[in-house]
């Protein structure tokens, strides 16, 4: 084990160079210019992968293409096979205005590297890859079989990574899946994330009149479309933070004295957090912790609001139409499928009748929980415990990787969530970066990681 | 009379050419990159007013210029004054993808002429000029002196208008105002247009958190100003199209017997105006008639709401922040200052601790009425039955034209509206036109109403 570590102290220079060129690629799923940049980047990191030694081919779908990568195999051998998997794509920039350097341009900062895509999830899944170049390069024994999927649509859904596992079910099958795409409370708090919150994303469109019109000579006489979704959504959710659509509640698993307790282990401290949300007065559903809140309840948020005038001063119309983008987070056991007709149903019945609604559907993930006492789930606390020096907590996620309910579905395999990311690493938001020791560290846990699976 | 008909006859072809003209300028206040195009047409106009003969200076402003061009005047001469306003300055285009043709590339269709600030305003008040023109270079003497006074930022509230008539007073001392910036029922109904809606113009921008947060990670533990504004919002108009803001209505004079009646007089379709708006069904307050909600009644309209992710695809985010753009149209006798304050008040109650409100205010405008049976309102009347060919109507006007309240208060005159528009121009929306008839016979109207006022 030894020279696998002292490899990756010798090399640590040239780790965060290299990731510094992956964070230059403009890989953003959501935004159709952006496809040649994805390109690009995916073929960066095949050959990165060749480079170290594995197996690597590029895997078309309907999308950006799939990276797998593999440990060269020994003929016949029976070792444990496990998955890693990650994702090169990253979340649009905007508003780029808020950026202290742009977004696609590393800069590092004492231990921190702030980038579009450091932390979510490039820097993330490299850590697992630098561990595994490690062993190779140093010619040590993996005591595993381990395949790399690297995937370029999970912000924007993972639509074809789902086909691609179905069509490569025997290849891929395994004793399990670690993905690092979330977080951990701080570089003193290693985790495992035992549950993740899913997702239900659409899109409401009310239409009004068929064009903008003069609100002097018209207004008064129609209903204005901005108004009309101020009024719909305004009361999708009360008081008390609750949402008020029937049945939403319905499927949702009630938190256990034991998952209470472990997620009271979690440091917070309202007041700094109230801070770093730079919010005059935290909000959330009544009668839960802000971290229940965060984690373990679901949720509903307007990601983006437009109608009518945009620009500087003032355009004196009655708005043609006016759109709402919506996401739900959801817990287990919410099925997005069905709260999806639940919802759509219960803004059918909302709309007034003086204004057409449209609504599109986006994606959806289910909600994800698995036991946090299986023997993988302490085989990666013992490897998180001696690459961080410190006991690991359990905790929940809040944020979604709806591919983990493919894994479970099409691989028959649980997955162990890793995260390394800091919780002021802005994944999502202007400025995101990833810290630097938790990319070393992240390497040293991927490291022990193999070997406390496989014994 | 007759050679001045005449020469409009003649000269039919140019005035359409000319307008045309005029509409190529993207004369757009409210946005600063056309500075250099409103600068470009005030020029333009101030050159075509002179070579029509009139006496033509181009006035600075804190904005954009303003045009003073007056007919001849004779020495010691005791004939009445009358001031002709108008504004060279047109409503943003946007959106542009609306357009059957580019906005300032004018196009006739048959009897129509398309193109921003075909109606709103510059066909409007070219009709006068060419009135004022066929008196000129026909020699037949004009039984009063006649300004125009066209300024550059009527789209924008006027604000520096006030104080040229303040600066002006003396030069600008008149016996009445005529203006036609607003519209008739249809050719066959010619209008005296005797009350105008005011307005109120506010900016509400919620601030949230510090950044976009991460909808998974943080979702749940801080308002959603995008909630929080659409919350805010939907309450300030109950299920009747009633405004609930405490006080708002308190100013408001109701319609007498006699102004119900008249209103009636007007053309309306119910069915065919519904489909003309595009939308499923009409709405408004409840107990009044569409022209009454259009044009007696107070309004509450959002002109444009902007939060979080706009583009395509989705964002999962929490917004750092929601705007919404509102203007209230007034009717007398509320006043946009005292409404201002009341609305103000009522947003701080109503708003959340959890988010911080700034709120901008826009530009204000006082309601007009006048009463239609005056010496002045008589001799419009006669001039639009001579030059329609129909009995006119007497009507309110929904929009608002802030500047004759500054008119009465400096100038001490009364206005005459006396519209040119047709109520499909789509002022203020896409594919705005000026119908070519309403161009024709607005010339007549301009020769016969110097006759008219001074008999």
């Amino acid at each position: 084990m030894q020279p696998v570590l002292d490899y990756l102290d010798q090399n640590r220079e040239r780790f965060i160079r290299e990731l510094c060129d992956y964070v230059r690629f403009p890989s953003v799923s959501a935004q159709p210019q952006h496809r040649k940049d994805l390109e690009a980047c995916a073929a960066w990191l095949k050959n990165h992968c060749e480079s170290i030694g594995l197996q690597t081919r590029l895997c078309s779908t309907a999308g950006n293409p799939i990276v797998v990568a593999k440990t060269p195999r020994k003929p016949g051998s029976k070792r444990p096979h496990f998955l890693v998997y990650g994702h090169y794509d990253v979340q649009p920039p905007e508003p780029f205005e808020l950026w202290k350097t742009p977004p696609f341009e590393p800069r590092i900062e004492g231990r921190t590297l702030f980038g579009r895509g450091s932390s979510d999830n490039k820097g993330q899944h490299l850590a697992h890859l630098n561990a595994v170049e490690a062993y190779l390069k140093t010619g040590t024994e993996l005591p595993c079989d381990i395949t790399f999927v690297i995937e370029g649509e999970e912000e924007v859904g993972s639509s074809n990574l789902g086909i691609f596992l179905k069509e490569n079910q025997a290849e891929l099958a395994c004793e399990g899946i670690i993905i690092s795409d979330n977080g951990i409370p701080s570089l003193k708090h290693p985790a495992l994330t035992y549950a993740l919150r899913g997702i239900l994303a659409i899109e409401v469109i009310l239409h009004g009149p068929s064009r903008d019109l003069h609100s002097g000579i018209y207004g008064g006489s129609v209903n204005n479309p901005a108004m009309a979704l101020c009024q719909l959504l305004a009361g999708l959710r009360d008081k008390n933070g609750r949402i008020t659509i029937p049945g939403f509640y319905d499927d949702v698993v009630k938190l256990s004295t034991f998952e209470k307790k472990q997620l009271a282990r979690l440091p917070f401290n309202e007041d700094a957090f109230r801070k770093f949300m730079g919010v005059p007065e935290l909000f959330g559903e009544k009668g839960f912790t802000s971290v229940e809140q965060r984690t373990a309840r679901p949720t509903l948020e307007i990601n983006g609001l437009t109608s009518g005038y945009q620009g500087e001063g003032s355009k004196t119309i009655v708005p043609s139409w006016a759109r709402a983008k919506i996401t739900f987070r959801l817990v287990p056991d919410q099925k997005p499928d069905k709260l999806r007709k639940i919802v759509l149903a219960h803004l059918k019945k909302l709309c007034p009748p003086n204004v057409r609604m449209e609504v599109k559907s986006g994606h959806g993930g289910e909600p994800y929980i698995v036991s946090p006492t299986g023997p993988q789930a302490r085989a990666a606390m013992r490897a998180l415990k001696e690459a961080f020096g410190h006991e690991p907590v359990l905790m929940r996620e809040g944020g979604s990787i709806p591919i983990v309910n493919d894994f479970k579905k099409l691989l028959k395999a649980e997955t162990l969530l890793l995260g390394l990311a800091l919780p002021d690493d802005n994944a999502h938001s202007p400025n995101e970066k990833f810290d630097l020791d938790c990319f070393e560290k992240g390497m040293r846990m991927g490291a022990f990681l193999w070997r406390e699976l496989a014994s």
